[in-house]
């Protein structure tokens, strides 16, 4: 469903009044009808079909393996819901490994209480996104907690990918001098998440950026192979936290430049509404990239030509050793200030 | 730490104030240092110290993937706590899967306000039982929600395992005539949950069985090879609840014998005093095997060999299709009932 041109918020329009109840968890009847009513209708393949404990599949070479568990609050916002993001921010681990994701387990812990039609709405958009990113769910578990020890939904995936024979990401392989790319405008994901909860009604409409980045990795591999030296999705802490953490690896200064930072401006507005600085907001359909300097202004292009890149920009460069990491930002006016990794909480519960 | 003879139930005997913060789960500066002070100190591996969105490793053949999320309350109880359970029970789903366990990834939610020395104490009680299991956890996450929005702490385990050339495991091979072994004494995880949740004291001491079953299934697809086909570990819902499970899936009947049931004095007089029936309690360190008929007895001595199945027990045996699938126990007294999965929740978050 949509509205004022995104996704609404809860798109659930009426309620049956049937609701998740701790016997759903039991691991007997119950658990066995929401299963095969809700569950493996969704997602029914050769795998999940044989209703075993695991799943079994055939692997040669390099494998990348990667898990989150997911509690963003409240669990339906702008542009997604806690079921495409789940999906969304194991694939896009997996493809900062330099893998193609092939296989997602998919674990619930519900509260009792939960409105069922709640529960099946994240279900089909985890389907969606799961078909969208190409993607089998091929195993999975099913917990529930009493009302008031759990918040609705929380959701882990764990995801399997194949790595690309190209790809050779590792943070030791990175040099003074290797370029900094963004494949779009920072912040979106952070801010919907944060005026929705907080109650603020933009006059715009900020939508999460939530979506799966594999394709346009992968794409990205086979044209530029090991010149792609790191990959990172900057979730959880934003761009400062990702950058002050490979700094810290390195022990060397990482360059950027406030100017070539796209953010839109809606965002930018709702960043100074609300104090926030949006080089700390999460982002969920954004990677950073470090590349070789002779690559790096064609990847530029490469990337742009993406819908999801179409705002890309490089923004920065690797400095050289100083004895310690830290990320230093020429700011809009020319001035130059380290930027430090998110000293406490600042959104708490935003993916 | 022991205490009449078992470990106690929750083993902190002094706190320093030290909490789980809201800032642990923000990807920041806080959320760094508390992996740097306890996590990756506990587990460093080659994988975990790259501190990338995942790992990558190298697979040939066929590889088994099980997730299970862990919500077991309280989280220290008699014989363990939730961190061993944690590895234990994924590491059993992958050898019923007929595989070796390899690698665990490892996500938590825990809630602000978590005592550090509760939160350590699991960690360690993970390294320990990933080290007696043989597998490295080289990928995972936190995140932190707020105080009432979750319950001490919760634990995604995913894993991955390398399949036994000779496995089989296929419902679908199951025959009629095929006999159905148990490892050990059923109902002792459940109960010892119980009586701890519920303040009873029993003069006994029932501890959990949870431990880890995949060198004993190993070694005994080693030794009989494609004879064994199918495992599932009746966790959840116990023992009844897998057998109907299994016989619903064939369309045929299961029989089984109540006098063949091993279970432990103590637990079934637990579980008269509790009115609670043990085949619908929750095991964490059982194993239930159909094996063809030819093999049933030498297999029952193999795993009686091992400590882990020096109660082990023929319990059944296939019957013939019956156009639905039920499950038929003999009582000591020798009468015959259908034995129904757990119909509703008997005992709410036991794992």
């Amino acid at each position: 469903m949509e509205k004022n041109g995104f996704k609404m918020f809860c798109p659930v329009e009426s309620y049956s009044g049937e609701v998740i109840l701790l016997g759903h968890g039991s691991g007997g009847t119950l658990t066995a009808k929401l299963l095969n009513d809700y569950v493996f209708s969704a997602f029914g393949n050769e795998f999940l079909d044989k209703k075993h404990d695991g799943a079994i599949f055939q692997a040669n070479g390099r494998m990348a393996f990667s898990t989150d568990s997911y509690v963003v609050s409240p669990i339906f916002f702008p542009g997604g819901n806690i079921g495409d993001l789940a999906v969304n921010g194991t694939i896009n681990d997996l493809a900062m490994c330099g893998a193609m994701p092939k296989y997602l387990s998919l674990s619930f812990i519900l509260e009792e209480g939960l409105p069922i039609e709640e529960f099946t709405c994240v279900i089909q958009s985890i389907r969606q996104a799961a078909i969208e990113a190409g993607v089998s769910i091929i195993t999975g578990d099913t917990k529930v907690v009493e009302k008031g020890k759990g918040d609705r939904i929380f959701i882990n995936t764990s995801g399997l990918g194949e790595v690309h024979p190209a790809a050779d990401i590792d943070v030791n392989r990175i040099k003074t001098g290797d370029r900094i790319i963004i494949n779009g405008n920072i912040a979106s994901h952070g801010i919907s998440v944060m005026s929705l909860r907080e109650g603020l009604e933009f006059e715009t409409s900020i939508v999460s950026d939530t979506t799966n980045l594999n394709y346009l990795i992968f794409d990205l591999l086979e044209a530029f192979g090991s010149d792609v030296k790191l990959l990172r999705d900057p979730t959880r802490g934003g761009v400062s936290s990702v950058l002050n953490e490979i700094a810290g690896q390195l022990q060397t200064e990482i360059l950027i430049d406030q100017r070539s930072l796209p953010i839109a401006e809606e965002v930018e507005s709702a960043c100074e509404m609300l104090g926030l600085d949006p080089l700390y907001i999460a982002n969920e359909g954004l990677f950073i990239c470090f590349i070789a300097e002779p690559s790096a202004e064609a990847a530029l292009e490469f990337i742009r030509r993406d819908p999801k890149g179409k705002n890309a920009a490089l923004i920065g460069r690797v400095g050289g050793a100083v004895g310690k990491g830290r990320v230093v930002m020429e700011s809009r006016i020319g001035g130059k200030r380290i930027i430090n990794s998110l000293p406490g909480e600042q959104l708490p519960r935003i993916c």
